[in-house]
């Protein structure tokens, strides 16, 4: 019979949920052989959800870590615990799949890092869902061969449909604010197209409180702009959204030196238009998972299989700090109001000396 | 100085208002002289808005034709009007822009042909206006170029949107039935991408009452849908509707042996998308003037730059008999239930020899 | 633990390998417990990608039907053996997923209703995979919740890729003809939306051998246009199409009263656009399996539902004989010339009677 | 008879020609009874073209001024001269149409605004074509309406095709830079959603030079990303480039709390699509003027609307000089490195204040 990855899921909130279920049933070469979520509640839907399958549910990840036979751990539960169990699953020995951010504290992504390069036979993958999305590979591989010439301009947005409740402003407490929650997405991407090796030269940013206002209690905004200039002469610049009305809009426009690429500029959630007598309707995505379902489970299958198969994962680790450097100079920028720049080592070049 | 094409312009409707316009404002190089219309309240909006230009205002057709220098006539009247006052200016030596259908009658049709042929110094032109179209000659050109390899199947559609009176019941008097009044400009369409020598082999037709039950006492419909087979391996199939939602809609593709191209399939009509919490919309044309009036605009520069210049006209005439001729037969299709068939020659082949 | 359906698949062509791949990887509840194909080669496939699953491997379909515990048979093999197969795979006490058509003979698709009529138990699907696409559902659930009034006209279109190889005409020996091949997925979809107790009236055809004459050689063309008209006011038109330029094109639009659906009609494979020296560019699906993939993965999932939950089909099987009559009545037109007429209660009218 | 604006065009370079010819064709209530350009080829071209109709032809300016019954000047030579020429228009009693930008020079263009204001009975229009092109006239008319709540965040871009020349670099001589040369539009866009007093906070940008290093001698740039923060929580960023692919790209979308307005976001110059074997293709817009020609006509006749009936003009001349003070300060950022801040009453913060 055929071996199958013996796959653990920690946090079983919105995101993990999904991640369970997607090895449990989405990622033939993978089993789902343990959950833990100290929430009794969260357990609960795993008693009727998963245990029937056969998967042990844990109250506390380290018990879960002793799981006999596990291979690998899907680390998705609260941001604030990314890093400490990414590094802990290291610590014993199992692959890791690390939702993003590894963590928005700098440091503590560094702390995986070096985790991670103690045990170079472990996979450690962070979740860039969009690395895995078809519409941007089809994209990277037009542009890694040439296709635009040499990537030069990056626009790429990240915007979540308008809720009509707090859910915003509460997850602002630990979020590590727009520009490291969503933004970071469109980071990553700059990263994946200019190259991992691109240096930052500037970064500076501006924001608004549109219809959140109680943003401001956790120094965030509801709409953010950020550029980032990188030594070689390119330059990504960002937009974040919370207030969208249509939906979940998520755009990436990648100009090259001979030509353009973009990524659902002209969006739209399936093939059905509606003929009305005000107009011609689409619809779009509301969720960023209504948007990207389908670039998780290839991110389950293809951490499956790199694992079982000995493969080289399809990007460094590395590049997830750098995203959250990126990230958090951004919020600092908003926040200060001050142009960051950095010298062509990346090094940070203090006001003193400006 | 520059001297200018003298025209005049027979009846004040919706579309005569148009082209006297045109005449006035948005063709240089003619002079609208006169206009005429049987009607007071007509005569009386021209009046206002036409005499002070030094356009003179006549009751009557034949003394409207005796205008001292007048060089040229459009014939935009009524339909049943279109073929006598295009013969009577001919014979008077006048050029002719005559408004489609010459006549919804093909012996009328064939009798305007006729006369221009007697004259063959002047210019006598069926105004389909989709020629003068910029999307349509753009694809027309790509075809003619080989684009496409050979035409061979052509759809086209064109669809009013759906009006809350009885306009379209009354209109159905005298239109000659929705294939002759509507589906005419798709059947030019077929003939122009073809070739005008195309010979057709056989034409059906069905059609339904959807929304105006009081077509049926004009045997007319207000969605019909008829097929032409051409010799020589061509087929065009139709649509035609007056009951749209969003607006009119006319959308044309042509599938050729090695391409295809399609005019307003993704319709707009401007560069405006609206996001609204329902989706993503755009609004389309509503009459078919929205659509096409720039193209009416340059049909009447180009008439008047074929009469000034002595250059040929873009398309010739006997097309406009042709295609009505095709459109009869699709509204006897849809009338009878029956197929029709021809020969080689293009001969109707009768029922007795099926 | 959780109880899985024991299916088996029967052929392991193209199709078959797709449903063989679906049940094992992608249907959680359902197990794929045995396959069956005569042709070795076909089988040699299955020993190195179904064997090391537990798959058994058989040569004989009759065989196959033994195994033990078999619940469910997916008949996948050549057209000619889907209704010999699912009618003994009945009488064995299987439930039944076939792969459409049923039969290119209507004969055939009535003796496989009969079967299914006699063991009521039994699950037996016609798959037809449209009513199993997202876009589609989304247009239907609008439709059906009166969201564009009556639907009035349907059209819908099947179009594949060119295919510079003899693809095509060879398997026009058994296809049944383009109508019967390709046209049945739109005649289907005129069911779904106009009801599934529609009932012709009329039914003509023209078609045209472009680029495969060949075709000829089995009375069939490589581009075909169909009208059905339904008693009670309503028409499907549909396209059928080998040669294709940019790849599988199949769009639908359906008019009601009251408002308009379109699937696909702005196609495009994915959300990338190419901005390139000669304007902006789009890919579409390549092969009908690009773009309905994922309908067939929720077709293995809902059969495997319907069965261990005793859930009703979505839909009867009845309208796979309604649809293969109709398409059978369209090739019939094509290669007659004549348009074919049924009374109310949808018996043909015989020529002798016009 | 009906009385004409007497209308002079200064300049007969790209512009001015077309100028000339709107005048002179496209508006029916003026006529274009002089023009005057220093080069004789320009003169060359007006004799064969213009002088024809009437037409006075100048060398020098201050002769065209005293042409009798002169009523109206477009300036539309050299950016250059576009101040000084407007002002001694004004100076000697004559409405002025001035192209965009009324100088390079915040200075230039406050001596016109003053000009302008001594003789307040006199009409001068700095010509914004956006302004006049009917799809940024749609989506203000639904802003202002309250169809989007409040505008918040402008995203607005204006990008000319690459051309295989030295026109940029010798055209960056004298433009006053990528931001004021073309971003100049974007900016005027958003003084007009977000209001004409809106107060400037901050202005930063960065720029590369992707495909002319000969730009860096005009300290200059290929490609500019900037970004503009009002005082009261609203963003515009811009974008900037001359080296598009396909086309002139002009793009804008408004983010309002309550919705979302585009224009030009799905590109396309006609209706046409073409279907290839690498896909769906459709053509853009090649040139500004491919793009808003339309625009420009109407911004001659609703100018001569104006006058001759005594009307508002649609915008007021102040809005030109905040523009251009916006596009200088947008390029000292570029050249300097530095965020530019400013108070709440529109004063610049010095460094030394930061």
């Amino acid at each position: 019979m055929v071996r199958t990855l013996q796959v653990a899921v920690s946090g079983l909130g919105r995101m993990g949920v999904r991640h369970a279920l997607h090895f449990l049933e989405k990622t033939p070469r993978a089993s789902l052989v343990a959950v833990c979520d100290p929430d009794p509640q969260a357990r609960a839907w795993a008693t009727t959800h998963l245990a029937p399958y056969g998967t042990k549910i844990y109250s506390d990840f380290d018990e879960m870590l002793k799981h006999p036979g596990l291979e690998a751990v899907c680390v998705a539960g609260i941001t604030t615990e990314h890093a400490p169990q990414a590094i802990r699953a290291i610590e014993a020995g199992k692959h890791v799949l690390c939702e993003k951010p590894l963590s928005v504290d700098v440091e503590m992504c560094e702390a995986v890092v070096k985790a991670a390069a103690e045990k170079p036979h472990l996979k450690v993958l962070c979740g860039f869902s969009r690395r895995f999305d078809a519409s941007y590979r089809a994209a990277f591989e037009r542009s890694a061969k040439g296709g635009i010439g040499r990537p030069t301009i990056l626009r790429s947005q990240t915007c979540d449909k308008f809720r009509n409740d707090d859910y915003f402003v509460r997850y602002a407490e630990h979020s590590g604010g727009i520009f490291v929650d969503a933004t970071i997405h469109d980071i990553d991407l700059a990263l994946w197209f200019f190259g991992a090796n691109s240096i930052v030269k500037s970064v500076s940013a501006v924001g608004v409180n549109a219809r959140y206002p109680g943003l401001a209690q956790h120094a965030d905004v509801d709409n953010g702009v950020g550029v980032v200039e990188f030594w070689g002469g390119q330059v990504a610049y960002f937009y974040a959204s919370r207030i969208m009305a249509a939906g979940q809009h998520d755009v990436t426009e990648v100009i090259g030196t001979h030509g353009k690429l973009t990524v659902n500029q002209n969006a739209a959630n399936d093939l059905v238009e509606y003929h009305e007598p005000n107009g011609i309707r689409r619809e779009i995505a509301q969720t960023y998972y209504d948007r990207f379902g389908p670039a998780f489970v290839t991110e389950s299958n293809e951490f499956t299989e790199c694992v079982l198969d000995g493969k080289e994962l399809p990007f460094d680790l590395s590049g997830a700090v750098a995203a959250v450097k990126i990230g958090a100079a951004l919020q600092e920028a908003l926040r200060s109001g001050v142009k960051l720049e950095f010298d062509e080592t990346g090094e940070r070049i203090s006001k003193a000396n400006l």
